[in-house]
């Protein structure tokens, strides 16, 4: 039964199998390896999610995934006081909760590489022009200090639980334009946000030996067929 | 554990997940309710993929899918006595070879829904213009006129076993502007083309039943969650 890469977190992750997202360009990318799942729960944070763990990652779930993204924190990191304070779990919770996330998935799947991805930084401008229909506040609900907090707490997590971390927040503010580059909403992900965390997950995934070099391919590759002989690959391989 | 939906097929299932693709699309579709993985094997036709198919659908594979795409014969149709000859597989074998795989498929998994896809027009001029490599011929290795008998057999065949069909090579052509429109080198498909596939598919499976409307969702929606007591829609699902 074929490998499987989970891809685990809130809207950033439901959405990453839209047009050019990041989730798309792991299955293409992985096309002959692996499968790329998706489990992206729209709005939710750490301590929604704990909640229904058991449902996201049934019992009856065969076989260790190869790898499972962990991309929480952009809800969890809504001001309180604010639109989208129903959303906010305090940072310290965060950290537990995003420590007891790996330490599930770890007991149940010690082999499987699990990667944390901070949250996005957020451009507030972006996010008044971009409101929730029923935000009459006239505040963004998120901050990018916020955000920067709650991505310093992944890394830290990530850090204490030995997994590997892609620190999304610092590595799209080093590039100068990245509020209209990597952020359509000040937010979620635009084309080129969307191939950045797709580039980084490919180099965290190569750095924990997961890659195309690495991971065998399912059947013969088409330019690997003898014209001459074209059942010839296929008689080797039964 | 969640159902699947199996995407099987040669090149143009295979890049299903690139930029904008049917594949990626209809796993955004159903991000919160199906899997959707890809078969998907460049270069193959039906003949090859017979002596494989154990490798594709492994005995270990728990479940049955919810659906499975087939979509073979843009290899299958190849001129014999043109470049791509090695590919060809006469009419008659295809024809055999696809009720072959569909009774496999079946009497595995007896409530699968199956549904085919034909072959797609070709563009003779467009093969030209992209020509493979190390094809000196001149000569295109594909006619749209045999790719239109190949998916009348594949047509044939759906009514035969009893399966659903989308007529691909028809469809397209009923827009005056396909060849540039849905085709990007006369053979794979554009964004437009990709978008075609996309909506026949979730149109067929509607018919089928799996459709968002009967579908289950995986976990309550965020709309669905009481900004006063968010865990209430946890609790209740416990």
């Amino acid at each position: 039964m074929r490998s499987k890469i989970i891809l685990f977190g809130d809207s950033i992750t439901e959405e990453s199998f839209d047009n050019g997202g990041w989730g798309a360009c792991l299955s293409h990318h992985f096309a002959r390896t692996v499968d790329v799942v998706v489990r992206g729960y729209s709005g939710y944070n750490t301590r929604w999610i704990l909640h229904v763990m058991d449902k996201v990652f049934p019992v009856d779930q065969t076989g260790a995934p190869l790898a499972i993204t962990i991309f929480f924190g952009a809800n969890d990191a809504c001001l309180l006081e604010r639109y989208g304070g129903f959303q906010h779990v305090p940072i310290d919770e965060y950290k537990q909760n995003l420590m007891s996330i790996i330490t599930l998935l770890k007991k149940r799947w010690p082999t499987t590489v699990v990667l944390l991805i901070t949250p996005p930084p957020i451009d507030e401008e972006g996010r008044l022009l971009n409101p929730y229909k029923d935000n009459p506040s006239g505040l963004p609900e998120r901050t990018n200090e916020a955000a920067g907090a709650y991505a310093n707490e992944c890394i830290a997590v990530a850090a204490e639980c030995g997994v590997s971390v892609v620190d999304l927040w610092s590595r799209m503010q080093q590039f100068p334009n990245w509020k209209i580059s990597f952020l359509r909403d000040g937010l979620h992900l635009t084309a080129n946000g969307n191939k950045i965390v797709f580039e980084e997950v490919v180099e965290k995934l190569k750095k924990e030996g997961l890659s195309l070099e690495t991971l065998p391919v399912d059947l013969p590759l088409f330019s690997d067929i003898d014209p001459h002989d074209p059942l010839k690959a296929f008689r080797n391989g039964e």
